[in-house]
């Protein structure tokens, strides 16, 4: 069961037992994914006897081989790194292991985020050279998207880690979203330089002597505004800024809600544009893009929403099949190393 | 024009070179504010020649003594520490001046921000014992809104200034907003203690050994969807948090314009909901909450947008009347004198 190099069928591990509605949204999606992919195989990490009885009654079918057994769970309140050395016969333990050792090239769960970026930083590995792997995740824009890291793999983030962000989002962004040369920018409280915190000032200017097609500070409305491809931050800034983005639509139903029981008329007009709301927003689901990748791992990490539906997982897969077939970590794996060797000189 | 303590007529200098469409803006909504205000005196600080000139051409008249001449202007861009030793003779030294000799209780400018706060945080001063002064923005809510501090006023922050911002922006929300005791939320990355930066981590010690309703940490989905009235940060993450919030009206307007254009019907259907829309979003709208007010400054300091509409001037002087009637100043001052003295002992 081993990936070598001249294996070219893609080996997806996925965590059955992760997210809220695991393992039935997760076993759903997995076998629809299958339905679509050509040359991968797809792996169930989790409790045999639930995900076979929930192929049962959804009457799916999966290769009984590919159904890994684990005996343990990690939920979604526990603490990671106490839960990933309590729990070391997890799906989350056992998945990140497959790919360390070589025998998927992709790990994908929607269980407890917090463990699973323990999991695959500490069990799969950094790319030598990386100080600080990264989640990214896409925000709506009026161009299209804009990419932001990190969104909270960090609590913080040293100027470096920030230049590394910038690094590997635009490999994403370049192999991935096929932008061809990605504009990226350094999230910051002005457009002029030495606007930002220090670690923000000292990023600009690493940012500015990269060959990246760095442009320099951007704002928060910029994020949305602005042609712009990926975005660098500390996680703790865009963590809160993806969580607060992903509530809007919230704030949005109550509005109207709130206009439509003023006037009867703005009541009628809303309910009539429902579905055509709906349509509007559905770039500002997330279950649309699936999960948010982990980059900066030795092998391919994809992290979902605990909320995740059968689509998101698929997507989800989907996500980390596509990351196989451009060869995002070797990508980045040289893109770091001649990085560090230009440092070096 | 000295103001005793006890000359109850509150005198508020208004900044009419400040914004983008100063001075006609300013005066239109000065003028407009005095007449909705009982024992207020207004003073529009600027250019003479031209304030002398809008009033003449808007048909308003203004009492000639409270215009102030000053013959320099710090521009939008300008930078702001050096603009203030420059033009010592500007609008915004001058208003600033006039609240420090007690010439008046408060000062209102839409110009540039960056200087505006320089000068009220330099020139008229800061409130003994305040580190840091903050500036406050507020945001719509499922719940009505919550008050975000800091927005910008600090590029950073250590623990005891967001312990000073919940201490100042409690007073505002009680006093001003009229909430008996407000709840508040220190902004992090997950609702357990210990989930934020270290600075979050520190700050929530200093918060939950307060006498404040703190409440714990708050994420960024919470802003819009969580019952708080007052949520700290620091001003780097509360700056482009605020912007980003501002941009996402721009946003829907493209969706929604995106999904008009695929479908004829979704199309007539969106221009139908056009005025139901833009009622429902009226609370996103920064225009109408005037400007924000600094807090920790020995006097009333209200900031406004660089494109306040003469609505927006008269809400921001409106804000400073009540900011005026309630004794704000005076009682973050005894809040803070209180805390340091606990503090010391």
């Amino acid at each position: 069961m081993t990936v070598s190099d001249s294996e070219k069928k893609c080996k997806i591990a996925v965590d059955a037992m992760g997210g809220d509605f695991a393992p039935k949204n997760v076993v759903i999606g997995t076998v629809n994914a299958l339905s679509t992919l050509e040359d991968a195989e797809l792996f169930l990490i989790g409790d045999k006897e639930k995900i076979l009885s929930i192929l049962k009654e959804s009457n799916l079918s999966f290769n009984n081989e590919n159904i890994i057994h684990t005996p343990e769970v990690i939920e979604m309140g526990e603490s990671p790194t106490s839960a990933l050395k309590s729990k070391p016969n997890s799906s989350l333990v056992i998945g990140a292991k497959m790919v360390r050792d070589k025998q998927a090239h992709a790990f994908v769960s929607a269980g407890n985020t917090g463990a699973m970026m323990a999991a695959s930083t500490l069990i799969t590995g950094r790319i030598e050279g990386v100080g600080r792997p990264t989640i990214g995740a896409q925000l709506p824009n009026i161009f299209g998207h804009c990419s932001l890291y990190d969104v909270g793999a960090g609590k913080d983030a040293k100027a470096i880690h920030l230049l590394e962000y910038a690094i590997m989002g635009s490999i994403y962004a370049k192999e991935i979203d096929g932008i061809s040369n990605p504009k990226v920018g350094l999230l910051s409280m002005g457009e002029e330089e030495g606007k930002g915190n220090d670690v923000a000032n000292e990023a600009y200017d690493l940012l500015k002597n990269s060959n990246l097609n760095f442009i320099g500070n951007v704002e928060g409305r910029d994020l949305l505004t602005k042609e712009i491809d990926v975005v660098v931050c500390d996680g703790f800034v865009g963590n809160i800024l993806l969580k607060f983005g992903e509530s809007v639509p919230k704030l949005l139903k109550h509005l109207l809600q709130q206009t439509a029981k003023k006037n009867v008329l703005d009541a009628i007009k809303i309910m009539l544009v429902k579905s055509t709301m709906k349509k509007a927003l559905k770039s500002l689901d997330y279950q649309e893009h699936g999960g948010v990748p982990l980059l900066g791992i030795n092998g391919i990490s994809i992290i979902g929403h605990g909320s995740s539906t059968p689509k998101a997982i698929t997507n989800m897969i989907l996500k980390a099949k596509k990351m196989f077939d451009n060869n995002l970590v070797e990508k980045i794996q040289r893109s770091i190393s001649d990085y560090k060797k230009k440092d070096i000189k």
